[in-house]
């Protein structure tokens, strides 16, 4: 049976960011305490957790430091390193959920895409690329578009590049400089996410969500997503399937495109909560960073019953460039019922930089998600980032 | 119109029980930051705040340096010192919230239900008490029993003395030990209260809570409390007459009696967020301590609108003697749907003190109050305070 004491269990969190704040803000109704290790002095994290750590995500001392003081250990960024993990976990029998092993599966496209499809998880057709000449079969295999990714180190769109003609394959390659992979271009009616949940003998998702991006950087997600009830249970079971492939406890978003056809296919998983899953925090019973403290620590997860339709929208960096971070006009937002303010603590805003975002939950059940969304919409352009 | 910076503005607090970390709580997500001033090292608030002043709640020089360090003052404890908020507000020009005046009033439960009175307000049958003559009178006027209290420094029932006849005047005076007071003794049908929050220019109350006590300490509350729709409207209406009396932004918690006849009465005010609206941390769409932020901060408040059918039971320490704080056995509660775990990381138990509590929402609408006081009450009984 489950003990609370004081203090409570600690995790101790490689990254500092919204995420890790976000986590630092579920554990504390818990009495689960949150130490986060992170390179920027007074991250995001920073004054809601226990203590910070100010190293970088692959110092060994600072991590071997941070596993001494936690319990257990977990990243909220792809860009821990599993080897350093390992070692230090050993060394210190502190252990790391998810498995770092995840960590490298996900770290590379191109082994993702393979481990996943050889489990049966269905995916877009994909080839590794060596030079440009398989980025012209591609085309010549799936047709045109194409689109050629990093294999390594893109997020939010970054390093994903579409090809439209064997003409460009050579630029297009280019411009990703480095390991690249490439995929069919996937004609999707709307793209949807699953937020799913590793326990220690169990495993949860959450009512699908629909999310809508442009320039490839979450916007809004919209919960329930509006697909039918068929692709939402195909949904449902691919994640389930993509948990099965995966090592360790943990939340892991998952995303997914729902084709013209109705098919589901994944595109990426991400072995952290997910901006996707930021509308559990008012919208579900329990949300993405109350199942990963509790999924991390072997607790019993909690409930992913949808509260009422809800719809999050990203307050983005709307700046030429970065200068300090300041959201003025947030009246709109305050003085709307449902609407939940959720602003990072971020020092700077960059062009498109994930500062905050908005929660707005439905006052009824029946509410149409086309309404809330139009509402979210209205609260996000009405304010601004300078004074 | 509001405006954010990071880091955002800093709410100073006297006090760093739960009631303040549950305020760090709710300011973490807008951005806010919380300092809290506590004589306990490492006091309930500190993991959760950014920071902890190690002081007394009247030492002048630390509360000075609280001020500096913060953009608004406000308390958690009736504790504070009225003149020495007063004078350190003078010298920095930063506000507090309440105003300081407001505790005087309340400090005192004679000069509180005085002037409650003179403001209109409907208050049970009082009188100052000198001597045990006093009391006597009052069981003449009144009928026995009469509620002896002192005038000042109780709480959680500390300081309440039934005196069931005459004879029983003088040992019940020497009890409570100081300034006394003497109230008729209600007949109530049930005990209610309004978590009620005064704004920069607006009022607004949550729905009224039924509150269940044993030997004098809250154990539950129940929202909506099961009074008529006509009493219900009286108590908010009382609750609004309260407020035109306090001076100063913030959270007020309202007790009142509803008498056999459906008659509202004053019980007590305290001027802060208050054990019985601990339920809206996730029944109502806006928080006590949220509202509470934004009232001090004076910014616009939020919804008060009941998300669904709420009950909220205390975990108060069931041990004989002091001993760590332990909470043993509570998968039944993290396994329950809508049950949420809040635990103040205390760090010892000592009989009845309040070490956490559980909130349990209803899926829907329509649930039955007394079903979910039902499994709130099951939830509390099946967790211990030993391994």
């Amino acid at each position: 049976m489950t003990t609370l004491r004081t203090p409570g269990p600690t995790i101790g969190v490689v990254g500092g960011g919204q995420l890790g704040r976000m986590l630092a803000e579920a554990a504390a109704p818990l009495g689960v305490e949150v130490l986060v290790l992170d390179p920027t002095p007074d991250c995001p994290a920073s004054p809601v957790a226990r203590d910070q750590i100010v190293a970088a995500f692959d110092d060994e001392a600072a991590i071997h430091d941070l596993a001494t003081r936690a319990d257990v250990l977990t990243f909220e960024i792809e860009l821990a390193d599993q080897n350093v993990l390992d070692r230090v976990s050993e060394e210190t029998g502190t252990p790391v959920h998810p498995d770092p092993a995840t960590l490298e599966t996900i770290h590379d496209k191109l082994v993702q895409k393979r481990e996943l499809e050889a489990a049966g998880i269905p995916v877009p057709p994909f080839r590794a690329v060596e030079d440009a000449d398989d980025i012209r079969a591609a085309i010549d295999d799936y047709g045109a578009p194409v689109m050629l990714k990093a294999r390594t180190g893109g997020y939010d769109g970054r390093g994903n590049v579409p090809v439209e003609s064997k003409a460009d394959a050579e630029d297009a390659l280019e411009s990703v400089a480095g390991p690249a992979m490439v995929e069919s271009f996937v004609d999707f009616e709307r793209e949807v996410s699953v937020i799913a949940v590793k326990g220690d003998d169990e495993v949860a998702t959450f009512p699908i969500g629909e999310n809508i991006h442009e320039d490839e950087i979450l916007r809004e997600t919209v919960v329930p997503a509006r697909s039918s009830e068929a692709v939402t249970e195909r949904a449902h079971a691919v994640a389930r399937d993509v948990l099965d492939v995966m090592d360790g406890r943990g939340v892991y978003g998952i995303e997914l495109f729902e084709t013209i056809e109705g098919e589901i296919l994944l595109n990426e998983i991400a072995p952290r909560p997910h901006n996707s899953g930021h509308w559990t925090i008012e919208g579900a019973q329990t949300s993405q960073f109350e199942q990963h403290v509790r999924a991390v620590l072997g607790w019993p997860l909690g409930s992913t019953t949808l509260r009422s339709p809800t719809v999050m929208t990203n307050l983005l960096g709307d700046v030429g460039e970065e200068r300090p971070a300041q959201l003025s006009d947030i009246d709109d937002i305050l003085e709307t019922p449902a609407a939940s303010l959720h602003w990072y603590g971020k020092r700077d805003a960059r062009p498109l930089r994930k500062l905050g975002h908005v929660t707005l939950s439905a006052a009824d059940e029946d509410a149409a998600v086309e309404d809330l969304l139009e509402t979210a919409r209205e609260l996000e352009s009405a304010v601004t980032f300078r004074s």
